[in-house]
């Protein structure tokens, strides 16, 4: 795993400087967690992502959505918008599977708020998704409660990229997509903050992509035919940090998101959801908390570095998504490659 | 049932004639299906609306959410506003229950969809809930795939309303709630339409009840003190037409849903979830539909009595759902009494 | 201006008891201020709220919007929206003469902020307003400059209502309507809080009109034929509070504040621009912020009591509008009839 | 004026073929008019878009708004959203200007419906605006009247670009911006449609500008430093077509108007206002309506084109703005350079 080469390893995407990892576990407390799913009639699987050490639903977490384009089934955002706090992990899985998923965190929940004493009535859970009919045979909704468990067991700081967990059927920009993560450094008033991204790539054209301002979907289109998938893609980003930014800022921080699609070469297409959760881990809302609460939060006026942070993370995460993923084939049969397998020019591009 | 006693037994809810049945199935084509869960452990369920007798996913109807209060883990509604259109039946159940039924909903429209040659790949399925928790042991999720299929199979026009289905486990203004439904007829251009809401009703204090103005709650108080339940409730409201309207109408529309709630003494509590969904029956879209479709759509200008009209069946659909339905216990062992049981006041306050 | 009978004269409006004026200006810091055009031309004029003792462009207040009818031509609420602040004096006229109102509300940021040595660049003004064509001659816009100067200038605590400077030439439920305020004082933590609503009503039927639940606008239906008006009318409604609450709970509190409109028999018509803008002056932000600031808010659990001090003080509100203002004469000659010449419907429905 | 090199004269931007003029007037029936103020004190104007030869209050074009940024001061997007109607024709100016050149197009608007015997008593105007206090004497609001009669009376179809009309002051990318248009071509059915953009850029950074995916902004600083401007601009976009869209659709369509901005080195920054105005002329609504209006819309399944068209014109209009604006100096005498005086580095980058 530690081996996997990213696209740090053949250009410097932006200007901020990453985390240690430069993943979004670079947000201290956050893990993350895969099962994969790879037989005869599915490739698939779950990522699920652990914001917090501690039980989420007794000690949330400011949080915000931001929709880009609807056309996706994610669930779980509608009391996010309306309450701006996150109070469970959140689920990444295939577009049918969302069911099946949702209810096996359910049950995950109410299994660790038990062992707290902690009867659960009502909880809210992100599950998010995108569609992996193409490599994945989606009508069997393969992942189930063992799956999701096993994601969690999984769960790292050092986490694994490319075709694994949610990721596993996913395609980005005609070639192999998957989970893919990034992170950047800033400093406000003298001391370091995080922001973190995690991605689960699944739109684009070959044709229209960009690193870095080149236009590497065309050279890759020069060498080989790419397969033919269906035009319907989405991505799920995930955004944290530990600045402290209320549920206003954080829907702020979400629309820049779209900075680094766009810069991949996206054009957010008709059938591409584009769904994005973001959260901050600096203010912890307990459970029960007394009528008022204190909290510090980010000036607004100081948030341009965190807006550029997140525009280039999510430009580095959907790479790395691509990057790390291995080469797949198609339910008809046909492959889909990797853009490790194109590093010839990468290195060309970049390096000389 | 269909010796249901309903509100307009004792009073005539606001000024607009109602439907043959008022019930949202006088909107032609709709019908609504029932599975109930009573047993030791359960009360609870799910009901399944279905909006049309082709299948929806190759004949979508437009619609549109609208979420006044988003406390709540509805699923299903972020497509139908991005893309206006309804593209699959809508399914109501408990909180914790809305995983299993998503899933058995999209294996229903699978098998659904096979049968037309049509392998569904991708599908937005509207899952909305309130939460039964007082009433039924919620965490158990009774609700499987069976009851989901018997609910459609149940399906039909003159459904019955109360403690049935999704409104199983509901309490409403510190009374037994659960599905409710009413309609109205209003004239335009000379042509009768019909405007139908369907409601799962959770929602709302006893004191605050009123019947057509009148503080029926605080009566209802005076004879007998009432169970103490759970502040948090939650309301869905279906509403249905077949009035041609466009996405953004639809939207307006369901804005006046909370005339009705209110003018039943509600005031959209902080825990109460408000989720509302709406259809148009009349311009269907079918699946591969040419570059530029045709279709008639209601001035805005006229728009009056529609909003009217959702206000009023939406008054009188909480009040059907909380007068056919039978008093249940808690889980703690407490009654809750329906409205029926207090018959005499409605008799004293609206006939004499 | 003293003995401006109000509707607490003849009637309790909810449950919670009011503030010491049952004004806006309950909410300490807070000023109202009137200008009041009222000759053969033109009946109409400018109101102008004051929220804070200090220039408001260098000491801002966390704020929000929610605009639930869109129908209408009211400016300045964007950066609210984004930001989350309010950074100027609020203005209520008429809708043809929002840009004159706007512009002179620009001239006099530019001249408060230059005796503090601030050259203002860019300032966000709300200027709100409702249709008063019925009553005065709108084309004209009357409301100049001196006007708004003189309404600035005007500013106290203990305001006039009625037919006064923005409310001059309203109609509300079929009789005259204008300018009405209320407010509730709530307990949280032990400490009372005040919540302060100011309405420019301009709305509603009057076969519609309830009060307390009773239906008064049949009764003076009953009495006499009112003038018929232009369908079209809109309410402006600004809700203050001294409760520390972030923008996304204040646009909270604003979904409520039709809960008193419906209560008084509103159904949102068409026509009918509801803008709702709402402010909280506990935690100031000053211009020149350091990049984290420290604050104290209201926890989202207990929060019920401010929905219904929203709902309860916009419902007296809209009612003291009316029943100040003195009867008009619409621009075709036609009586508009004050509610207080119906005082003795509401003397023996409430009193006897 | 025929003789302004654009951006096209060094580099095709995008895929899509331009229209005639590469211009937003390439819809038919779209005219856009200039004033423009260069006087010692003051480098302003306004720009005002006619979209229809016809009196847009009594022919209406179906439209939506998408704020991506609300720090702004554009009034008039209320009603569009509500109602999916643009009304009148759109103004474009400086922060402080808005409310006078809001009254000036009140008066316009009451003059020009009086000719047809239509007495305006309410009309919504879009009005938007950017700042230009770093070039302008902003507090003097140097536009009026008679400035914004000039530019409807001056409004043409081959219109100038660059410092002219409301881009008079504007700054874009550290160099001189303003008004710029683009327009692309699209065949829907077998027949062409045009998609039309116009801007007045005030927004980004040098550093981070990028042509056609070339660090052109580096390479200038590179040449010389560029005078340090004010951090926070804006950008209004109006995007304009004859394909036959609802305003969802249009909606759908300014999401992607980021693109053409972030494909120019835009991350979108706090002080940056992104308001968007879309509209399409295809289905005209009449004044007086009947209740059911009949219309031919896009199937969202075929607006990928469409969307690719709003990014590239959005992206070459931006380009345009620049590259046709001469140099100007701000208030405190440093020279803001254009990018025509760095046509050698395109010829370099993009002819060799």
């Amino acid at each position: 795993m530690s081996k996997q080469k990213r696209i740090s390893d053949y250009v410097k995407i932006g200007k901020l400087p990453s985390g240690e990892l430069n993943k979004i576990t670079d947000v201290k407390g956050i893990r993350v967690g895969h099962s994969t799913i790879k037989n005869e009639d599915n490739r698939t699987g779950v990522t699920v992502i652990l914001p917090s050490e501690k039980n989420m639903f007794t000690n949330k977490f400011e949080a915000a959505s931001f929709v880009l384009n609807g056309y996706g089934k994610s669930v779980g955002l509608i009391q996010i918008d309306e309450l701006g706090l996150l109070e469970a992990p959140i689920a990444l899985t295939n577009t049918l599977n969302v069911g099946k998923v949702l209810d096996a965190m359910i049950e995950y929940e109410i299994e660790l708020s038990a062992k707290e004493d902690e009867a659960i009535r009502s909880i809210s859970i992100p599950v998010m998704e995108c569609n992996d009919s193409d490599i994945n045979n989606i009508r069997n909704r393969a992942v189930s409660k063992e799956h999701v468990f096993e994601a969690i067991e999984n769960a790292c700081v050092d986490f694994e990229e490319g075709d694994v967990g949610g990721g596993t059927g996913m395609k980005c920009h005609g070639l192999k997509g998957g989970i893919g993560s990034a992170s950047r450094v800033i400093e406000l008033d003298g001391k370091k903050y995080t922001v973190g991204v995690l991605v689960q790539s699944n739109h684009g054209y070959c044709d229209d992509l960009h690193i870095d301002g080149k236009k590497i979907g065309k050279r890759i289109l020069e060498e080989a035919e790419q397969a033919e998938l269906s035009e319907k893609g989405s991505i799920i980003v995930i955004v944290a940090t530990d600045i402290p930014m209320s549920s206003r800022q954080i829907r702020r921080i979400l629309k820049r998101v779209d900075v680094g699609l766009i810069r991949n070469g996206s054009y957010t297409t008709h059938g591409s959801g584009e769904v994005f959760l973001g959260f901050s881990t600096a203010n912890v809302h307990p459970k029960d908390e007394t009528p008022f609460y204190n909290a510090t939060y980010l000036n607004d006026d100081y948030i341009n570095p965190v807006f550029l942070a997140v525009g280039e993370a999510t430009e580095e995460a959907v790479l790395n998504s691509m990057i790390t993923a291995n080469q797949a084939k198609t339910l008809k049969g046909k492959t889909i490659h990797s853009l490790s397998e194109y590093a010839d020019i990468l290195e060309k591009e970049f390096k000389s």
